[in-house]
């Protein structure tokens, strides 16, 4: 296993030990964190938890929130696992590839399920083969989508963060099995595209879909300095561990 | 024919008459035209053309485009027809229902097409009868998308005006037929949900989607009055025919 490196996450609540190489959890996770209405006593689902960042970013912010992670690679499920540990959290992590769960998780439902898949950020194959295998579509998202949906309740909700270009992707994925779709738009900065796009929906329901503002990431044009540029928004988030609840916007 | 009314578009540039009441063009069909990036010279199909407004906006702004629009009320396709003549431009129209187009339109492809399909903003029928007809899903979402994409050349665009809402429904009638898909929210305020969105797509092409910032028509949080709280944005588009090139903004 390549060299690894413990870093701060929600304004220091969070210590998480990941590869230094390879794939590494960021803002991202955290973000899809916040984004998942989980209350104290419900069970949650993260589909790939990688070193484990969205799953205890959700257990820092709602405490009694029943954890279950799977993870195909070895190493970063004794990541997800030792971090728990390290925050004296407690969340179950499964090693399982997505399309061959053992049977007791398919057989479980879950009040939430969260993801966020792997890709290339660019759309070009990564040199390195750790960040490559984990970046790389091998589970084609209309998989996880589907894996996702099946292990939910019904009425329970399923949260994506994922580049905003596979948006088409994703609404195909929910059509017909899922409903009160909420897109909330992630910009770098104001005036720019969506990098990204956090998707909720409900199993079962039928609620029109929602377009909502974007949510932008950094205050001006250029980048300066990532910790100073950082929107008041994106700081209550990814500092503060504050909720981003894509359903009670108006 | 109900009563009917001359109304000013683009800032007096066109003068359009209509029923007074049923179904009536507004913000919706100029915002349309705009978004239509068709130059002097191209074919442009507008399916479902009514009284003709966005035809002869997009004629506003780009003489020289040749337009032809579909529109199955005999009524409107006369004052499309009038208004045409009123505003001394060219406008073929055809009457006829999407579905069973005459034969020379059926093998006449297009550099571009655009449509503003009726709905329901509320999603409830209209008390009035005409207004009914024109806003309700006669003809299905899917089969303005399927028409619009046959109508087209390899490579033209479609470009669509429609509720926020029916994303899923315009991105699904896309699929695996256009890419380069462009994406415009556009809210009625600041950190509003998107009502409606404009989506643009080329046909056959293989670009990534793009989900853009959203475009603001109202300046401030409440409604005072439309006139004076338009942005300088939806200004410059509904008073001054400023194009809205979705594929050329960064």
């Amino acid at each position: 296993m390549a060299e690894s490196r413990v870093d701060d996450f929600l304004g220091g609540r969070l210590r998480i030990e990941q590869p230094c190489s390879g794939y590494r959890a960021g803002a991202d996770a955290v973000m899809l964190a916040a984004a998942c209405p989980a209350r104290p006593g419900e069970s949650v689902l993260e589909l790939g938890c990688g070193a484990g960042v969205a799953s205890l970013c959700l257990a820092a912010r709602v405490p009694g929130a029943v954890l279950t992670g799977i993870e195909r690679d070895h190493d970063y499920a004794a990541f997800a696992r030792s971090n728990a540990k390290r925050n004296s959290m407690a969340f179950h992590v499964v090693v399982s590839d997505l399309a061959e769960m053992p049977r007791d998780l398919r057989e479980t439902r879950f009040d939430h399920v969260m993801m966020n898949p792997p890709f290339f950020p660019d759309g070009t194959r990564s040199p390195d083969a750790t960040r490559a295998t984990a970046r790389h579509e091998e589970t084609p998202l209309a998989t996880w989508m589907d894996v996702g949906l099946r292990r939910l309740l019904p009425g329970g909700t399923m949260t994506i963060i994922h580049l905003a270009q596979r948006l088409d992707s994703i609404l195909q994925a929910l059509a017909g099995r899922a409903g009160a779709v909420a897109i909330l738009p992630i910009a770098a900065r104001k005036g720019r595209d969506a990098g990204r796009v956090i998707v909720q929906a409900r199993k079962g329901a039928r609620g029109p879909l929602r377009l909502l503002p974007p949510f932008i990431m950094h205050e001006g044009q250029a980048h300066l300095r990532d910790a100073e540029s950082l929107t008041a928004d994106a700081q209550a988030v990814l500092r503060h561990a504050v909720a981003l609840l894509l359903n009670s916007r108006v």
